[in-house]
C-alpha cells in the first residue's frame, strides 16, 4: 500500500479515540455511522461537479475529500483501504485475462 | 504511489481507446464523462448502504468500485489518484501540525 | 395531494405485488430495499448533473425519475409522498413566522 | 398541482432574491447553483440512510428536504415541480396502457 496512504490510515486510527472537539476524525466518529456515510454522498457529489465543471483544481480537492472520508468510514467498520486495493487488484488480474481471451490473445 | 494501483491507472488510460465492445473502460467512455461522473453517484450509494448494513464483505466490493469508477474519471480528465493522493498527503502534515498545536505538543 | 401523484401512488401500489416480468416497480421490489434506495443514489445524481448541465429537458425527465423513486421506496415503507408533504407544509408556516419575526413584521 | 406545494413554491420565488442572512432559500441562491445541487446529493444520501435503516420518523424528514432542494434547484433553472410532475403524469399513461397490453387487457 502507498506508505502515504498507510500513514494517514494509521493516523485517522489514532484519532478515532481523540477528544472530538480537537479532532475531526473523532468529531465524525461521535456522531456515528450514519454521518460518516453521509460524507461519502455528499463528498461523491462534490467529485461529479468537478468532473461535469471540468474543474481540475476542485476535482484535486474533491477527489482527496472523497478517498479520506472513504478512509474514516472503513476504519469505522474495521476495514482499510487495502482491502478495497486487494479486491480490485485482484479483479484486475482476471478482467486482464478476460480482455486477452475476447481478443483471441494467448 | 501503490504499484497495483498504478499498473491499474496505467490499463485504464491503455482500455481509454479500445472498442467498446470489448472495454468497460472504453465503453464508459464513448458513453461521455456524465456517464462516467453518474458511476460515482451509484457506487457512493452502495457504499453507503453497505455501511449502514455492517457488511464488510459488501463494503470491500462496493469500496473497490467506488476507487476503480474514480480512477476513470480522474483519467478521463487526465489526472490521476496520485493527485489526490498528493493532496490528501499535503493536507494530512498541515492537519498533523494543527492537531500538535491545539494539544500544546511542540 | 394532487391527484395525478395520488393516482401515481395508488398505481405503484397495485403493482408492488404483480409479476416482476411484467412491471417494472414490482421488479424493484423483488430485488429488495436496498436496490430500491439505490435508484434515489443514482437518480439524485443525474438531477445533479442535469442542474450543472442547465439542461432543462433533461432536468424535466430526471427530477420526474427522481419523484418516482422516491415515491416507489416510501410505498415499500408503507408510506407516502403525502407524509413528505405534510411535513414541509408544516415547516414553511413555521418557518413562515420565523422570517416574519427576524424582520420584525407583525 | 397540490396547493400547498404550489404555495412553497412561490415562496421559494419570493425568497429568491432576498437578504441571504434572512432567508435560507436566498443563502443557497448567492452561493450559487452548484451548492443547490450538492444539497439535492446530500439530502438523497439521508433519504437513503433512512430507508436502510427502516426509520419512518427520519424518513419523512429527509424525503421533505429532498423535495424541498429539488424545487429550490427547479425553481433556480426558472423550473417548477409541476413541470416533474408531468412529465410523469404522460409516462404513467403510456405505462398504464403498455402493462395492460402485456397482459392481454383490453
Amino acid at each position: 500500500m502507498d506508505e502515504r496512504l498507510k500513514a494517514l490510515e494509521q493516523t485517522i486510527r489514532t484519532r478515532r479515540d481523540a477528544d472530538p472537539s480537537e479532532s475531526y476524525v473523532a468529531s465524525l466518529r461521535a456522531k456515528g455511522r450514519s454521518k460518516m456515510a453521509e460524507k461519502i454522498g455528499e463528498e461523491a457529489t462534490e467529485v461529479v461537479i468537478a468532473a461535469i465543471q471540468n474543474d481540475k483544481e476542485a476535482m484535486k480537492g474533491e477527489a482527496a475529500d472523497l478517498l479520506f472520508h472513504l478512509m474514516v468510514l472503513l476504519a469505522d467498520m474495521d476495514m482499510s483501504l487495502e482491502d478495497a486495493v486487494t479486491e480490485l487488484a485482484g479483479r484486475e488480474g482476471l478482467s486482464g485475462l478476460e480482455e486477452k481471451a475476447s481478443r483471441g490473445v494467448s
